[in-house]
């Protein structure tokens, strides 16, 4: 507001007569203050309703894809919270690209959103202190925020999760066990690798590890180079449901041990069933969308890090011997 | 604004004033506006721009379920073209229930979306002409409005696409062929039982027919009924991808010849690798967004209806012999 009444030459509380449709203006003067708001683009509140309580019930998502089945389930979890709540839901997908992700933000953000819900893409995320400190809440899910951030966060036992796969996989005999995971500078993969590398000890062989953003092509080639090692892997340890599925195609029924991370719909339909460690994106996003709202109801506790169970389904795969 | 000038008791132009700021209005008669406006939930624009623009740059999408792949696809594809046009996405899903769907509807306009894309879940539609005539743009996608409302629509080819897969199990000698659709209301189901039923001319039989809305119990029920007929089915044509998948489920590896209607993503990796009819949610909801974008920029042609071609993708399981 300052910067608009600076623009448009008038006095600060010339702006909030104008902005909160008070009398007392000239409106040759009015018009100047719109103009001026027009330019900078400040957002007003948009209804009577908004005038009062500074609330536009409006919650602003940030996914990193609404076709990934992942994350169209936990988005459809969070729009029931939200809009049982009376309020609607802004989504949108970053696509993994954090530049895209802080242009959503600053764009939720100008549209005076209540409140946000983030899958967040980068590790930088200082350009939401100001929204923060300016009262609007944000909720982290499935990854945490960057350094120096601390907010509610929901995740998953994403380490315990790769070393229940791995030792089942090492308990049904094997010890050449290969871990393809995504591109280790997203949260999640980091945090599976480590769980992988921890479960496998002495036997950790850094050959049996690939770690880059899945393609089938890459998937394929990364499987050739094991298959033709010396010693080569017996067992398969995917680290996401996108990995798994990419990598039983590039296989392409030649027979391995294999344990997934993250279940899908058709792995009990396979042959062999896909054995997975299973997460809960449904329940991610309702707990995420459920703390968000006790900081809109006015919550004041520290910050909540939350961290969901996971579970291992065998269903054949991951019981297969070497 | 004629009922907040009621309420208020006050003139048209006052309210007006209030409302756009202006000048001239006693303090306590603004505030008996502003209270007659929340009581009756009359939303204002949100920002200066849309006092101008009469736009707030946000676009409404109600879908069936967000969490549903097709609907999902199709989610991320509009969005795509929305955000594209610099504008943003609040979507809600419907359940299948028109009075959600009137709801989520009537909510999206009260906060003044620029334009409704819509996935119906019922067949009236009335309730829409006022905002229509208001100047709120609507595209239906996948399913058309209810009668007497005639506005752009993206369909895809369901009778052709039925047509097409009962003519490969017929073409692969099977002549007791059965059909599971989802609920007749539905108008995808609908017109694909008409391209089913008209495929199988003289061999029609309603007993090979089941159509209501599927649970995995129903479904097996069903599956279980036609195959104690005395001349039980050969093959098994499935209405949508839900139906696909609960029924191989059902079937449980018991060999049936099956062609479903949509693909999805696992299809190839089934034993036999599962024959379906696939349309493209993708396009369709690209194509949708591109049609409400086209009326929102104000072109004022005649309702479009667009049709999409499906293809059949054999696979293996449309090609087992009786």
């Amino acid at each position: 507001m300052k910067d608009v009444a600076s623009a448009a030459g008038v006095a600060l509380k010339t702006v909030s007569r104008v902005v909160n449709g008070e009398p007392g203006v000239h409106p040759a003067t009015a018009e100047r203050v719109r103009e001026a708001i027009d330019r900078l683009g400040y957002s007003r509140n948009e209804s009577a309703r908004v005038l009062r309580a500074g609330r536009t019930s409006t919650v602003g998502l940030v996914i990193e894809d609404l076709a990934d089945p992942f994350y169209s389930v936990l988005g459809r979890a969070v729009e029931d919270v939200v809009i049982g709540e009376g309020c609607l839901l802004l989504s949108a997908s970053s696509s993994e690209d954090p530049a895209r992700e802080r242009e959503l933000v600053r764009t939720f953000c100008a549209r005076r959103v209540d409140g946000l819900i983030m899958v967040p893409a980068g590790h930088d995320h200082s350009y939401l202190r100001q929204e923060l400190e300016a009262g609007t809440p944000a909720v982290f899910a499935d990854r945490p925020p960057g350094p120096g951030l601390d907010v509610d966060t929901v995740l998953c036992d994403n380490a315990g999760g790769a070393v229940l796969a791995t030792r089942h996989l090492l308990a049904h005999g094997h010890r050449r066990i290969a871990f393809l995971g995504d591109d280790p500078s997203i949260f999640t993969a980091a945090r599976r690798l480590h769980g992988y590398r921890s479960a496998m000890g002495h036997l950790y062989d850094e050959r049996l590890v690939a770690m880059r953003t899945p393609t089938p092509g890459s998937v394929r080639a990364d499987l050739e180079r094991m298959l033709s090692l010396d010693r080569p892997p017996t067992a398969l340890f995917t680290g996401n449901g996108r990995l798994t599925v990419t990598a039983l195609r590039a296989l392409e029924g030649r027979p391995m041990a294999l344990t997934g991370f993250d279940d899908f719909e058709l792995a009990d339909l396979l042959t062999p069933g896909v054995t997975v460690v299973a997460q809960d994106p449904a329940g991610m996003g309702r707990i995420a969308a459920e703390l968000l709202f006790r900081r809109l109801s006015g919550e004041d506790a520290p910050p909540r890090h939350v961290t969901l169970p996971v579970r291992l389904v065998p269903r054949g795969s991951g019981e297969l011997p070497p």
